[in-house]
């Protein structure tokens, strides 16, 4: 039987798109073969992908003022790519969130030259930093949109002035409407809200790379090549691609991304709230103006009942509630695929459960 | 309606894992959610991940003195990673025998030194190269074991001496057995003989990895980062690495390696045969001695009448027969799920059409 998925990521998917994945995997639309056989080369590929690109430049509301890449490696291999690619013998500014953008800062200084411009560590990523010290030459600002492991999530980018903000999207893309005018490049792995593991979504701002490299760049992690060959430089991730299609048209049958907020903002006010109104039984880990929408990270004020709370929840048949092994406690992800039934599932086990320990 | 998949890669897959492919995309083994939504983290996938890994090592007949990685990017992203972690400041060797080991030689010349041992090229890479000039201080050679696009293979690697030999095995993995011994490294992308597109095998030796590097390595490009954490450093793409657990599954009931050997020798055997024997209707384009038993690549003696076979071979429902674009003519791919049924039913196909236009 189903349960409630709750999981940080890989994630919950819509069931019908599980459906036309299931019926796609013993053969695709009367081609002859199934998805998983067929060539990157072929037609119908070239349009699943193109198909897929077009889909979420117009639920972003932009045009092809952003070249759109299905990239492999995750938002890791971004890290890398990033400042191999646009560094280019500058420095750039990192905005330091949480463990991700921590290890986004690291990867960039293998890389070449980078700097924290901002850090909320002093305050252990529970709330984000309200300081920045950006350097106005720097190539670029690196900011992560939402921290997966401490539950924060940006609202309102900070101001990088004339510097380019470049924005791992990876756990919150495509959950609100994005103001893009604001970026330069955005990036996401595709195992929260856009699909399967095994593809990322890269977008950038024409004019944003640089027209000449001081020094060659490896051919497969040079951006140009992809741009050049729509993705398809290698064998693209076909099933992974085709899947991210399916969870796009899902989005835009349901409203596209402004219904796509309206229902990840009812979710998480129906479980913040039952968090703020458990009397200290439960509690939020993080400042409520710096709050994710989709990683709910919480404690029970009685840290010896969460062992319990998590087996008899998981017996409940609501899954993937363990906090990330780094800080422990709990958490509810709620990316788009997560119904509210689930989420009202969550919370009627809560009040349950409480009222069996306090 | 199925038809009969020859394609050169992603390529046909067992229907029977296709089936069971299908059943996971809605529920996984009574996890409460579908294998597209089970967490890299869980003992679920772990167990999934490391029975492949010990899966793999017996079919080949190896124990852990290799390390095995699934990591992403396809071969594109080893002929990068190979020499980055590799070359150390020496040089490498480079077997050219086609397209696939030109473009790991341009790679690797992006990132260090490398020559060409060796080249097919005065041939257009029609036969393989018999002449080699080894450097004895060599970091590695490297070789590609089978040509998809012109249609040769080694059945006996050249003799490197004491120079570690590095295979790209992408297009026979899994299709004979291999004499590990000689190899301190191979890389295959998954969507030949393995899997779905969209994950890779590694295999390096205990060893052959320097003890240090000259320079840091990014971190996501180091292989030792995958081997501490057994490919799951950043979000594995768990849905291929399940594929390919479920395809060395179908290859062990099967009868391992020898039983697919002899499999792929009836099939080759039953299309050369029908080529040489049509009497210079349809031409071989490869010297017997250096013929792929993968990719069986062939022309018309008539080159005029290559287009109508290939339209009517597809509405026959004989797919993927056309060659490569950048050398025209056509292929039968015969990877490990191809049934022999397949190959006679081109083989028939073959024939009438022959009788048609002869």
């Amino acid at each position: 039987m189903r349960g409630h998925i709750f999981n940080a990521g890989p994630s919950c998917l819509p069931v019908s798109v599980l459906e036309q994945l299931a019926q796609a995997s013993v053969e695709y639309d009367s081609v002859g073969m199934s998805i998983f056989e067929l060539s990157h080369r072929s037609k119908t590929y070239v349009e699943i992908a193109s198909e897929a690109v077009q889909r979420l430049r117009a639920l972003l509301g932009v045009g092809d003022d952003f070249d759109v890449l299905f990239l492999t490696g995750g938002a890791s291999t971004q890290f890398a790519m990033l400042p191999l690619n646009l560094l280019n013998g500058r420095s750039a500014d990192y905005v330091l969130t949480g463990s991700w953008s921590v290890k986004a800062l690291a990867e960039a200084r293998r890389i070449g030259r980078a700097r924290a411009a901002a850090s909320g560590e002093s305050d252990n990523f529970s709330k984000l930093p309200e300081r920045f010290d950006f350097d106005p030459d720097a190539a670029y600002v690196h900011l992560t949109s939402n921290n997966t492991i401490c539950g924060t999530e940006w609202f309102e980018e900070p101001d990088t002035g004339d510097v380019p903000l470049v924005c791992d999207v990876s756990s919150d893309f495509l959950s609100r409407p994005l103001d893009m005018s604001r970026y330069a490049m955005l990036y996401a792995g595709a195992q929260k809200n856009l699909g399967p593991a095994g593809v990322s979504v890269v977008m950038i701002r024409k004019g944003f790379l640089p027209e000449s490299q001081q020094k060659e760049l490896p051919i497969i992690w040079d951006y140009r090549t992809h741009i050049k060959k729509d993705s398809a430089f290698n064998t693209p991730p076909v099933f992974a691609v085709f899947a991210v299609g399916l969870v796009l048209q899902w989005i835009e049958k349901l409203g596209g991304l402004a219904a796509m907020e309206e229902r990840n903002k009812a979710k998480a006010d129906l479980l913040y709230g039952a968090i703020d109104g458990s009397e200290g039984f439960y509690e939020g880990t993080v400042a409520p103006g710096s709050r994710s929408r989709m990683n709910v990270t919480f404690r029970l004020g009685n840290r010896d009942l969460e062992a319990g709370f998590l087996s008899e929840a998981t017996a409940a048949g609501l899954l993937g509630l363990k906090g990330h092994r780094s800080v422990g406690g709990l958490r509810a992800s709620l990316y788009n695929a997560v119904e509210l039934e689930s989420v009202q599932a969550l919370v009627d086990f809560m009040a349950a459960f409480r009222s069996r320990h306090a």
